[in-house]
Formats: C-alpha cells, sequence, structure tokens
C-alpha cells in the first residue's frame, strides 16, 4: 500500500535530518579537534552535504507531495498539520536562495571569517573591511529575495531565518520599552555599587578542576552525559541533535567563572534540544521554535539562575570542594555581589545583564544601516565608535575592543544579534510565570535541585517544539503577549531592591 | 561551454569523495569519543549516506557520462583512463548490490556485533550464532549477485571488494608456498628460543608517556599532524581520508610495546593514505589499491621494520627517555628478543609474524566453507577449536580464546581475512627490492630516519594509486610476481639465521 503524501513528506524529512545531525558533528569536529590543515577537506565535504541538502528540499517531488499533503488535511492532527507548515517554510526558504548564491555567501563567508581572525592578529579593521563589503553585499542579495519570497522587508526576512515571526517592529518595541528605564537604571546601579566594594576573586583554577565542576552542576541541570559532551574550545557552543547534544565552553584559569557559566549558558540550549517533543524527533514541527527562544534558554540558566542568590548557596560548598578554596571573598554574600556586578564595559561577552542590551541595540541599529546601504562598511569603524561612546559613555582603545570583536558579521549572520536581547526578555518572562507556578523554586536551587525549573521548561517550552509560533508560545507560557515588562521588574529588583529578589526571605 | 563527460565524472566523484570524506568523520567520531546513548542516532545518519551514495553512483546519469567517456578515450591520458576504469567497477559494484540488500546487511551486521560484544562479555557462542548466521544469509546473497555482475565466483568477488583483482587461486598458491616451509620453521625457532631466555619486561607504562612516545615516534615516520591525529580507541584502526587522516591505537599499562605497535601498524596505513597521488585526491584511481596492498604497508612497519635491529637502535634511548627505564632487561639484545619472541598461541593479534599465517589460513578455510553451505554456523565452534589443534596445536581454552575473538565476521567483512596473509607477504617482497635500492637502510632507520624507507615505498607503491592491478605494482615495483619467497627467506633469516639480518654487519 502507498504511504499517504505526508507519510511520504516525513520519510523525506527523516533523511533531512539525518543530514543535518551529519553536518553538525562535521561542524563540531572542526571546532573542537580537527587537525588546523584540514579545513580545505572539511569544507567539501559540508559544502557538497549543504547542497545535497538543499537539492533534496528544492526537488519538485517534495513540492508535489506538499500540495497533495495540503489538499488533505482532514486526516491529520495539529501537529502533523504544523509540521507541513514547517516543511512549506524550509521548502520556501530554499526555493528563495538558490544554492549558486548560498556557495557564493559560504565561501565569501569563509575568506571573510579568515581574514577577520588575521585582524585580531593585526588590530586592524581595514584589513577585514573589504572581505565584510563583500559579505554584507551578498546577505543584501539574499535578504531580496528571501523578502519577495517571504514577502517581508528584507530585515525582517533576515530575522525571520533565525527566529521565524519575529519582526523589527517587536525588536524595536522591546528595546523601546528598555530604553525608557534602562539608562537611569545603570547609573543608580552603578551609583550604589560603588559604596558596596567586592573582595577580588584571585588564584590559578586548572582545567580539570574547573571541568569537573562543570560537569557535576551540568548533572545535577540534567545534562544527558549518555547522549551528550563536554569539551573544550576557542568559544562555547552547543552543536547536534537531540540524542547526541555537545556543548563547549572554554576555561580561564585565571577565572573560576567563566568557563563554569559559558557551559551552563550552553547547557541552557542542549536542555531545550534535549526536551524537544521525541515523537517528532526527526521532523521539522519537532525542531526549538528559533533563536530569540533558544537564547531565552541559556540566558535564563546564565544569567537569571546562575547569578541569583539561591545558586550561590548551592555553588559555594562546590567551589571549596573542587577548588579547595576559602576566605572572606568566597563567601556567599561576596561571590553573589562578584557575579552581579555592573560594569560599562566595550567588550558584549564580558557584560553584565544591565548593559548587555546596550550593546545589542549598537549591534542591530548598525547592521540594518549596512544593509539598506545608509551606512558604507568603510564608515563602520567610527560608527561604531561613536554609538559606543553615546551608548555606554566608552571609548574603544582598539578595533579589538571595538568593530573587531564579534564574529558575526564576517560569517553572514545578520539579523542574529536581536535574538540575544529578546531571548534575555522572554527569559525574564518566564522566570515570572514559572516562579508563580513553581513556589519551592529558590530552595530547590540552593539545594542543587532543577528538576521544578526543567520541568516547567519542558512543559512550557521544549515540549511545543516548533508547533506554534514564539510569540503564540510565549503568550501561552505566561498569559501575557511578548513585552519587556517582566525584564525590567527582574532587574529593578535584583539590582536596586537586593533584599527581595529570587532567594532572599520573600521569594 | 559544457565540460567533457569525463571532467562531469570527475565532479561527480568529488562529490562522492565528500560523502566517503564526512562518512569517515562520522565513524571515528562514533568509535573514539561519541556517547554510548547516541549509537541510534549515528546509525541513521550513516544509513542515509550510505543510501545517498548508492543512488549517486548507481544514477542513469553516472552510466550515461560513463558510456560517452569511454567512447572517446583518445583524449585522455592514462590516468583518466584508469580513473574512468574505476570509476566503472565502482558503478558495477553499486548497481550488483541493491541498496535494499545492503541496507538488510548492514542493519544485521549491526545487530550481530552488538550480539558479539554481549557474546564477549558471556564467553558463549551459542548466543551469538543464530544472528552470525542472519549475516552469513545476506552475505552468501551479496556474494551470489556480485559474482553474476563480476563473473567471478562467489568468494572471488568478495575478496575482490576488498583487494580488486585477486582471487582464491593466488590466495591459494600463497599458503601452499608458505606451508611448505612454515611448520618445520616453527618448530626449529622454537627449540632454538627454549636456549636462550629473554628476561622479562615488567612495569607500569601511563598512557600519556606511551602517548608521547607514538607521537615522537610517528612523527620521525613522517605522519603529518597538521592533517591527522592519534587517539585512543578500543582497537586500533585508521580512518579518514588524505588531509584528515586519524589513526588510533590502545595504550595497555603493563606493556610498553602494544599501544606503540599499534600506533606504527596504523601509521603504516596513513602513510600511504597521505603518499596517494594528490592529483587524483578526490577520484577513485587516487585511492589506495585495496586492503592486501594496505595490509602490506601497515605490517612493514609493524613487524618487518618495528621488529629489526636497527629499529632496536633508535628506540632503546627512547624508551630510556620517555619511560625513565635501565637495566639489563632493556638492552638492545633483550628488547629484539622480546619482539621477536615466537609462541604458538590461540589469539591472532597476540600472534608473532611467524604463527601469524595460520591464523589467517584457519579463518580463509572456515569462511570459505560457511560461505559455501559445507560448515553450518552451529558447527562453527567445533570445527574452529579443532582446526586451531590441528595447525597450531594449542585448544582455546574458551570461545574468547577461539571463534569468538574476531568482529570481523559479525561485521560481515568475509574475504577480509586473506589480506593479512597477503599483505605480510607482498610486505617481505617490498622490502627485499628496497634493501637492494636503498643500501643504507639500516643505518638510516638505527638513526631515526625514515626518509630512505617511506620515498622508495611513495616511489613505487602509495603514488601509483589504483592506477595499475595490484598484482601488475608488485610486478613493476619489485621485478617480481607475487609469491611467498621473499617472505620465506626473510623469515628464515630472521628467526634462524639472526647474524645476517636485518642491521647486522652483513647488511
Amino acid at each position: 500500500m502507498a504511504q499517504s503524501p505526508y507519510k511520504q513528506l516525513e520519510q523525506e524529512w527523516k533523511r533531512l535530518h539525518a543530514l543535518r545531525g551529519a553536518m553538525a558533528v562535521l561542524r563540531w569536529d572542526a571546532a573542537v579537534l580537527m587537525p588546523k590543515g584540514s579545513a580545505d577537506v572539511r569544507g567539501e565535504q559540508l559544502a557538497t552535504l549543504e547542497t545535497e541538502y538543499h537539492a533534496l528540499v528544492t526537488a519538485p517531488r517534495i513540492s508535489r507531495l506538499l500540495d497533495r499533503a495540503q489538499a488533505n488535511t482532514a486526516s491529520l492532527r495539529d501537529w502533523q498539520i504544523a509540521n507541513l507548515h514547517e516543511m512549506r517554510r524550509q521548502r520556501d526558504f530554499a526555493i528563495a536562495t538558490p544554492v549558486a548564491l548560498i556557495s557564493r555567501l559560504a565561501r565569501a563567508a569563509s575568506k571573510a571569517e579568515a581574514k577577520w581572525l588575521q585582524a585580531r592578529e593585526t588590530g586592524k579593521f581595514e584589513d577585514f573591511a573589504p572581505h565584510l563589503e563583500e559579505v554584507v553585499n551578498l546577505v543584501r542579495d539574499k535578504a531580496q529575495l528571501l523578502a519577495q519570497a517571504r514577502n517581508l522587508s528584507p530585515y525582517d526576512a533576515l530575522v525571520d531565518e533565525f527566529s521565524p515571526g519575529l519582526t523589527a517592529a517587536e525588536i524595536d518595541a522591546i528595546f523601546k520599552g528598555l530604553g525608557r528605564r534602562l539608562p537611569s537604571m545603570i547609573r543608580e546601579v552603578l551609583a550604589r555599587q560603588e559604596s558596596r566594594p567586592v573582595l577580588p576573586i584571585t588564584g590559578k583554577f586548572g582545567a580539570s578542576k574547573q571541568r569537573a565542576l562543570a560537569v557535576e552542576i551540568m548533572k545535577a541541570i540534567g545534562f544527558p552525559f549518555d547522549r551528550g559532551r563536554l569539551d573544550e574550545s576557542e568559544h562555547p557552543f552547543t552543536e547536534g541533535v537531540p540524542g547526541d547534544v555537545r556543548v563547549t565552553t572554554r576555561f580561564d584559569p585565571a577565572d573560576p567563572f567563566s568557563g563554569l557559566l559559558g557551559a551552563i549558558h550552553e547547557t541552557g540550549h542542549a536542555m531545550y534540544d534535549v526536551g524537544l517533543p521525541a515523537e517528532f524527533a526527526d521532523q521539522p514541527v519537532g525542531r526549538d521554535r528559533g533563536m530569540a527562544l533558544e537564547e531565552s534558554q541559556s540566558l535564563l540558566m546564565e544569567m537569571i539562575v546562575s547569578r541569583s542568590r539561591p545558586f550561590v548557596t548551592y555553588l559555594k560548598p562546590l567551589l571549596e570542594k573542587h577548588f579547595g578554596v576559602s576566605g572572606p571573598e568566597w563567601s556567599e554574600e561576596n561571590l553573589y555581589a562578584h557575579l552581579t556586578r555592573v560594569k560599562r564595559g566595550p567588550i558584549r561577552v564580558d557584560a553584565d545583564e544591565l548593559t548587555y542590551t546596550l550593546h545589542i541595540q549598537l549591534r542591530y541599529e548598525l547592521e540594518n544601516q549596512l544593509l539598506s546601504g545608509q551606512l558604507a562598511v568603510r564608515n563602520l569603524r567610527d560608527a561604531w565608535n561613536s554609538s559606543m561612546e553615546m551608548r555606554l559613555g566608552v571609548k574603544p582603545q582598539s578595533d579589538l575592543e571595538g568593530v573587531l570583536q564579534d564574529v558575526h558579521w564576517a560569517v553572514g549572520s545578520f539579523g542574529y544579534f536581536p535574538s540575544y536581547a529578546l531571548g534575555a526578555v522572554i527569559a525574564a518572562q518566564f522566570q515570572d510565570a514559572m516562579r508563580a507556578a513553581v513556589p519551592e523554586l529558590d530552595a530547590q536551587i540552593a539545594r542543587g535541585e532543577f528538576a521544578g525549573l526543567i520541568g516547567w521548561l519542558r512543559e512550557h517550552v521544549h515540549s511545543r517544539g516548533a508547533s506554534v509560533s514564539a510569540q503564540a508560545l510565549i503568550k501561552q507560557a505566561t498569559g501575557k503577549p511578548l513585552s519587556a515588562a517582566a525584564a525590567l521588574r527582574y532587574l529593578e529588583s535584583k539590582y536596586l531592591e537586593p533584599e527581595t529578589v529570587l532567594g532572599s526571605a520573600a521569594a
């Protein structure tokens, strides 16, 4: 008996899922342990799989099956209809971006990334600018094609690739909401902190001890080491598929927290992947609902949970056990002050919760101007530096501290940065709802129990896969539409009324 | 301008090569570091890539291009004509083995391998036998299909997959040649050794020190660590493609040699891969000329080179440096005696050069009988044990020491075992020719210089890729057809006239 068109499509996407998983392993390997001289060989392998993937998705057979399945949805469950919708989205996206453009962009990005790495050595933006310009031009072409096909503005079309359904209008509204209070809040917090000095935390913290600490905490959170790994790489990332999910971090021997927080951030991503609906594990509807939600999961773990008083209660004896440390600088009070210190600095990845959004806003505005042609790449450094001074009151001392700090644009990821700001806002909104539903949350975390936390996320976020839009998911999980309100309340209470936040008596 | 059919075929095989490389990384990862629980996910990925590969090779377009290219070979160079021949061979092979059979066999083999691993725990052949039987049945089907398509006997068709062009007739001739002298030689060597006791080598040799030693020797041999890796796995193997070649070994803390010799064996394979013709790196003609030649390269390094007097001269100070050892048991004389000790034992991978061939002959005869139906799987253990007693005079004390010791049959590799015996014979023949061409070989090896050795192999073996048959390659490299004569001379002179062998004054 012939399978239904829908079932045939599921089979096709099962193959596509396996190809995607294979590419994930190849990328992970390249970032973690591939010999340096093998980059060309690996590039060919990935390009071939990408091309194969593109050919399979755009095959006429897929479009015929999609039409036939769409004509007969009466027999399908809601999840299957949502799955069809996601299949169509992927097909539309692939058809709109011809493989010739994608591979030209991939080559330009690969070159620009290498030039960016070189410029990180010389410190000169000029060495990188011409290569970035080529990437910008190709991304602009891609945005135009996607915009036509998806009936969106070019920038929205790029955002849509990373965070389906989210638009510049929503991003603007979030930034506007945050902008009303954040600048004054930062001033107040800085003034308040000045009167409360933090004891410096120094020492040498070996990588294997840091790793043991990170593994113990990841296990407590629920990371499945029988179907996942923790490794080290230049920059932390999460790669793989549910069933083989791999996170990385980087351990700095002078800092016991950066590697741990990197690992916990990535564990947030990993737990999302692990909690996706198993029934649809190899189907589009079984995937995460975009990067804004992904970042909400990682930032919730890294910023809200790990920099909270109850987490510090859990962490302190672990630090003593793994590093053999003691003394007043390792008190809960000082650890918490250390982890929540606010500082105006030029570097995004070193930024605290309060100033982080300003770093994103700067990039969001500049990438819009680059794509619209309003800003030329050759003027990007000056635009960056003056925006940095205007927003954060700091002047980058070099291009390394300024326009050369992120790899995103080099590799063609325009429209990605807003995910971080949206993620932070969504994380705070989830926390609000979770706190109401799980009153014993803080007590659990202080004991190193994360079942309440992860259980809520699994029910309201992870298990929903891509079955609804990000906006609908947020509304259904929290009872409210996406807005900056919860984030502002959270930051206000954490940084300006320390006695009533997470882990305090009031909880 | 449209490309010629030949050029289009080259493009197609470039893609196939990239797919093959991707599969190699996935298999390497699975054996070296994949989380245990991810086997199913990885299985799907590999099966999908295999199916994709099969579909690409068997596509009608390929056959059309092959016909058109074949009709116009006047404009092609010899290498390109040889490349066409290899392409056709691959296409014929793929068409003869329908993807349904291949995937049924892959699943049965995957299950049998898991059952074999379990049986290695329980020690009971009965637990494994029914699963092996299923594999044997499917391999028999495959052999029939291949035999028809390639106009060979079923067993030759299987051998042909691993070692193109070699046949049971040649294997029989080799075994016959060896059989005339080997049994008596073993008796003589054992009698001689009895009067020359070896001082036992004991101690604890940490994995990181063993690794450092292996890396130093691999570097001396010329292994390219900028485009390759050494790792640890359950069983040593070499995987990957030229440009990203990965060898593994296993370090036994009680034995300073087994891990090192495993690494050197695999380095022999790797140097073959690295020395293949770069111009045809992504083409069939640029690949190795089958497993018999592959094993000749690994056994030459492991058995002939590493168990020679000049190598021991090179090795002794390295052992002192890496392990801080000294004493009479670490003298050159005792080390050489240790590395060339002959012993009748039940385990193939522990066997010495002299008895090794008998282990292979046993397997060769049994697998022929299994495939022809002359021997039933349920009687395999008894057949194994009595053959072992007849050939080697030892009785396996358990199935682990007997019929359960190798994984090859479980994974469907019938026709592979002869490669080991052929490889050993070919290695000795290469050594003869090399020794005549590079008179200073021993002096070089004693100084840890391998340029003369690898240079000869590169010129006469590696750089020839798959451009000629194994037989022609051997004839052209050594001036003689494949035969057991050189192997017998080599063994005789090494084990019965120790003063005139490799590294002695006579050299």
